[in-house]
C-alpha cells in the first residue's frame, strides 16, 4: 500500500505541470478511482519512445490502482482537412481508423495493462451530437480566448490564415473530457491549452473541472532536438532489442539521467536520488547505469530474452573489438551540411585521405560504437559522441558539437 | 413582356445595393428562372411596413416570373442562446416554429403570391448535416475574415467577448444559399456580411455565387428614426385599415416619396418619375399623392372594403373638423423627454393653462390630424407635424421637431 505522498512523488515524475496539484492531492485523499484520459491521433501511428513520456504516465496511474482511457480521436481524423491547404491529412476512413486502432494497442500494450485500460473513440458522441450540438459547445468559449493559443495568436499577428473549423478544435478535444467525466487529463506541453479548454468546459457542464497534466518532450539520442522519426535521433518501439539497445548505449550521460526519469520504470523515485547522488561522490560508472537502462528498454520493447541476447552481443563485439580503456578524444565541429564519414576519418587523424577512408569502409574495416558502417556516404548532421573505429587497433573518442 | 431594362429597373428600384449588377445582368439576359432567397428569424412575427421593404423586393421578383424562397432559420431559433447571456433568446420548440411559420404566412402572403413562393426550413439540411459537416463548412472561412463584420470588429477591439458559435452562424446562413442554389439572396443592409459569406461558400461548393440585394431600412412615420415598435413611429401589417391610412397621412412629404419607392406598387418606376417632375414643378398636391398611397397600404393589409371606408371616414372627419385651408403653423421644439398634449396646446395658444387643456381632452374637444384624442397623458418625443385642433373652430399646424 503505497502512502498519499509515493503516488503523489510517482504522478508528478518527470511532469512538466500539474493543474492544480492541490485538486490531485484532495481527490487521491479521497480515494477516488481517478478516470485518467489521453487523446490520440488516430493517424497510422509508429512510436518511438519520445511518445511512451506519455504512456508511462498513463502507466504509473494505472500502478497506482486508476482506470486509464486511451482515447482515439477518430471523429475529426475521419474530417481530415476540410481547407483542402493540408493535403496529407486526407480523411480515414471507419477502416483505416479501426486498422490504426488495432496498431495502437499492439504498440501500447507493451507498456499499459489491457485490463486497466479502457479504449474509446470520439466519434461514440460525436457522431450523433449533430450540428446543433456542436454550435452548443462553440457558445461556451469565445473567439478572444481561443486566440490566446499560442499557434493561434502567432498566426493572427502574423496575418496568416486560421480557418474556423481550427476553433472548433480544442473544444471538441474539451468535450471529450465531459463525455468521458475525466478527473485528468495527460498531454505533450504543447498541449496545455486544449487541456485547459477541457477544464472550463467541465466546469460549464457542471463537472469538477479535470487535472491537467502535461508531460516533457524527450530529446533525441542527440540530446539537443526533440525526438523524432525525420531527425533520425529516434529509438523505435517495434526495432529490434539490438537497435534499441545499442542507440541507448550511445546517448551522452547527462542524456542518461533524464531517460531514467522520463522511461524507467526499474528505477524507482527514491533509487534514482540515491543514484544521482552516488554520482556526485564519483562512486558510479554511468556506463553501466546506462547499460541498466538499455537492458530496460530493449526487454519492454522486444521481450526478455531477446534483450539479454542484444547485451551479450554488445559485449562480445567490444570484446572483439578491444576497445582500449583510454582513447584519444577528438572534438569536431560540425561544418554546414553535416559531415561525411570519409570526412570524419581524416579529420581525426585515423586516415590520410578520404579516398582512403572509403577504401576502409569499402572493406568493412570502418566501426562506430563496435558496429561496423556499411554506409560510405553516411552523413553526421547531429551533435553526438561515439568511439570510431578504423581496424582493430585504431580509435578516436568523437565528440561531434 | 417586360424588356431587360424593365426588369432592371423594377430589381434595383429603392435597394440599397446589387453585388454584382453584371451578373444579375447575365442572369437575366440568359433567360434563368432565378432562385431567389430571402432569411427570417423564427421568432413570432408581428411585421410593421418597415418589414415588408423586402418582402416587397421579393414579390417584384414574382412579377417577373421569378421563384421566391422564404427560408424560416429555424435551426439556430430552436438552439437558443448558448452562451446563456441573452436570456430571452430561448431555444423554441418544434411547435413554436412551426405556430410562428404559420403566423408568417398569413402576413407575408398579404403581399407575396403563395403559388410562387417555396416556404422552406434550414432544419432540413442541418438537423441531418451532423457536428462533422458543420466542422467542414467551418473550414471554408478564416478567422479573420470572420472579424472583418462590422459588429464582430467592434466588439473584439472593444475586448466585449464573441462565443465562438457566433462564427459559425454567418456560415449557416451562407450554407442555406448552397443547399438552396440561390440566385440572388435579399436582406437588409446589416446582413451584407452574411450575404456575402453566402457568396463565398458557394463558390468553395461549385456554384456560381449568388448576387447579392441589399435593401433599406425604412423610416418611421417620425421621419427620422428607422421603423420600430418600441419607439412607436411604425404602421403595423396587421393594425386596422384606419389606423394604416390615418398614420400614412401623418407622414411628412418628403417621407412620403420614400415610402411611394419603397413600399408602392400601383405607382411605377415611370409614373414615379413624371410625378418627382411635376411636385417639382408645382403642379402636384402632395396631400393627393399620400391619400393615394395610404390607400393603396391600407388595401394591401386590410383589404378594399375597409381602404375605402377609411378614406371615407377620414373625408368625413376632415369635413365635421371643416378644417380650414390655412393653418396657422407652429414651430415647436421638443424639450428633454417629450413635450405632453397639455403643454403643448397651452404652448401654441390654443388654451390659455395646461389645466383648461386637461379639461378640454376630457371633454373630447381636443383633436389631432381629425381624430379625437384621448390620452390627456400622450407625450410627443419624436419629430413629426399635425394639426391640432380645439373644438370646431381653432387649428394650429403643429412642427414638432
Amino acid at each position: 500500500m503505497s502512502t498519499l505522498q509515493d503516488s503523489l512523488d510517482l504522478i508528478t515524475r518527470g511532469a512538466e505541470e500539474v493543474l492544480k496539484l492541490e485538486e490531485l492531492e484532495a481527490r487521491l485523499k479521497a480515494g477516488k478511482t481517478l478516470r485518467v484520459k489521453a487523446g490520440f491521433d488516430p493517424t497510422a501511428p509508429d512510436l518511438h519512445i519520445g511518445h511512451t513520456v506519455l504512456i508511462n504516465k498513463m502507466r504509473q496511474f494505472q500502478m497506482l490502482g486508476h482506470q486509464v482511457i486511451f482515447l482515439i480521436g477518430d471523429f475529426t481524423g475521419m474530417i481530415g482537412d476540410p481547407t483542402g491547404r493540408n493535403i496529407t491529412r486526407k480523411p480515414l476512413t471507419r477502416e483505416d481508423v479501426e486498422r490504426n486502432a488495432i496498431t495502437y494497442r499492439e504498440q501500447v500494450f507493451k507498456i499499459l495493462d489491457p485490463a486497466l485500460t479502457e479504449v474509446r473513440f470520439n466519434s461514440e458522441w460525436f457522431d450523433t451530437m449533430g450540428a446543433s450540438g456542436l454550435i452548443k459547445i462553440a457558445g461556451k468559449y469565445t473567439v478572444a480566448r481561443m486566440l490566446e493559443r499560442d499557434d493561434f495568436n502567432k498566426r493572427f499577428k502574423g496575418e496568416q490564415p486560421i480557418a474556423v473549423h481550427e476553433f472548433l478544435y480544442p473544444l471538441v478535444q474539451g468535450y471529450d473530457s465531459v463525455a468521458l467525466k475525466a478527473d485528468v487529463e495527460l498531454g505533450g506541453t504543447d498541449q496545455k491549452f486544449n487541456l485547459l479548454v477541457g477544464r472550463a468546459l467541465q466546469s460549464d457542464y457542471g463537472q469538477a473541472p479535470q487535472i491537467v497534466l502535461t508531460t516533457p518532450l524527450l530529446e533525441g539520442t542527440d540530446g539537443v532536438n526533440k525526438m523524432s522519426k525525420s531527425l533520425g535521433n529516434y529509438i523505435g518501439i517495434n526495432e529490434p532489442a539490438s537497435e534499441i539497445f545499442g542507440k541507448t548505449m550511445s546517448i551522452s550521460d547527462d542524456l542518461l539521467w533524464r531517460y531514467i526519469e522520463l522511461l524507467s520504470f526499474n528505477i524507482g523515485t527514491a533509487e534514482l536520488k540515491t543514484l544521482r547522488a552516488d554520482h556526485a561522490a564519483g562512486q558510479l560508472n554511468p556506463r553501466d547505469l546506462k547499460m541498466r537502462m538499455a537492458h530496460e528498454l530493449a526487454e519492454r520493447f522486444a521481450g526478455k530474452s531477446a534483450a539479454d541476447a542484444a547485451v551479450e552481443a554488445w559485449h562480445k563485439r567490444v570484446q572483439e573489438g578491444a576497445m582500449p580503456a583510454d582513447i584519444e578524444t577528438v572534438a569536431v565541429a560540425i561544418p554546414e551540411g553535416g559531415i561525411k564519414i570519409a570526412q570524419l576519418l581524416k579529420q581525426c587523424g585515423l586516415t590520410p585521405s578520404t579516398g582512403e577512408a572509403m577504401r576502409k569502409i569499402a572493406e568493412n574495416g570502418v566501426r562506430i560504437d563496435g558496429e561496423v558502417v556499411s554506409d560510405k556516404d553516411r552523413v553526421f548532421a547531429q551533435p553526438a559522441e561515439f568511439v570510431l573505429q578504423l581496424g582493430k587497433r585504431h580509435f578516436r573518442r568523437i565528440k561531434l558539437g
